[in-house]
């Protein structure tokens, strides 16, 4: 999906929610434990519940590795269930030597069929230009991320500025607004206003809202460019709003809530 | 495998060689191509015709996940077929916020039953942690890595000293020459009585030799600690010795030929 068709869905739809399937076999609903492919099925439930309120799924591989051979196979079968209409993440994190960069970007790209891949900077521009040569995918790097280890390296400085904003100064220049966006956590509201003097342009994919508490309202004013230029990612407060039998119903209304927000906020576009 | 088991093997058998698995489907001989599991028995004969000129494997991860679910399923029946005696490195380089660290953790150490995991280090402590909580398992962090790109930020500036002595020195606090190494590129040599300096004890895992070029005599001279601390990995000049019938036959004399320049290293251990 290029950058066009994602402004289209997101104006059209009235929405910039991402909806994160981070699926951990322990917190599968009572209803759905007899059922014979239960991971699969609590991801097909959720996603026909929140289709109408999100424009992007992102997957987080963990989850199912942890699975291990059969985790990969559910994570496929849950990307082929979701429809063209709405962008797929890989939110995989990965990143290494350019031979190796390519295999990742062959497995997530021309396997797996995903959009986009989440991709880690440390090993710098060889291990992420494998990712950027995928035409109409993109290539999501992390930059300040939501957790408090981002203090240990991402805050440091780096020769005057922050280590993230090297980041972003540095990678922005590999790629374009077209195939690449970065990942800013939720959390780091007080960096929005740098970042976007750093990549005025690109998407930013905003994990953190919900459960690690950032505020979407204080992102959106933030962080929102001229279009529009943000994914906003819940996981567990949309597919875990409840553990019951009404589950879907449940994370459907989650959803539907940040729908409104969203709408709200995207008022003027 | 505890690090006393680890310095045993490679006292006993004369050899700090680690395998690296990185198996190209598009690479796999002739010979197999009509075999119906040929990658799985591309990877048996090599890790019979080389066990015992190594202490250890290293499984590429990207190579695997470039074929999907089928992909993980052979990777998961190389680990099994790899001998206790042998230290099994996940080539994974994961790393995320703390709660899916955790799943990475669970899917490596738990499902997959790899020893040790290579982690990156961008997101900082709460990404790294939940691996160090495993017993007798490892934690491999990137440091300085082979590839031209480690010029980008692992050695930039960080606050007068350069990243990745900022990484080994903080990541040294969280773990123990116990259950955490580092990653060093063997293409780095002018950096290792530097690394030395800041982590003495640690193992380092050294790719690098063989096809991206560097020396193992010198990475064995400045960077061997008292005890041995290395892991040298050569992957694609092992298990692509030759593309021929007898390709396990030139990697068993791949395997050797370090094994028999290791032997000399440790001439005094």
């Amino acid at each position: 999906m290029n950058r066009q068709a994602l402004i289209h869905q997101i104006k059209s739809k009235g929405t910039y929610l991402c909806v994160g399937l981070d699926t951990d076999p322990e917190k599968i609903p009572e209803s759905l434990l007899d059922h014979p492919d239960s991971i699969y099925e609590f991801n097909r439930q959720i996603i026909d519940a929140t289709m109408d309120h999100c424009v992007s799924y992102k997957i987080n591989t963990a989850f199912y590795e942890a699975m291990g051979a059969r985790g990969w196979e559910i994570m496929e079968r849950t990307i082929a269930h979701i429809p063209a209409t709405h962008l797929i993440i890989a939110d995989a994190k990965r990143g290494d030597i350019g031979n190796t960069s390519a295999q990742y970007a062959k497995a997530f790209f021309a396997t797996m069929k995903a959009d986009a891949i989440t991709v880690a900077p440390y090993m710098g521009e060889d291990s992420i230009r494998p990712f950027l040569e995928y035409p109409d995918k993109w290539t999501i790097v992390l930059g300040l991320t939501s957790n408090k280890g981002a203090a240990d390296f991402e805050l440091q400085d780096s020769g005057g500025q922050k280590l993230y904003e090297r980041v972003l100064e540095t990678v922005s220049r590999w790629g374009s607004p077209e195939n690449l966006m970065f990942v800013v956590g939720a959390t780091q509201a007080d960096e929005f206003l740098n970042i976007r003097k750093l990549v005025p342009d690109h998407f930013l994919l905003v994990p953190g809202v919900g459960a690690q508490g950032g505020s979407l309202a204080e992102i959106s004013a933030k962080a929102m460019n001229k279009d529009i230029g943000l994914l906003v990612n819940a996981s567990r407060a949309v597919i875990y709003a409840s553990s019951g039998a009404d589950f879907a119903d449940q994370a459907r209304q989650a959803a539907a809530a940040y729908h409104d927000e969203m709408r709200q906020y995207l008022n003027g576009f």
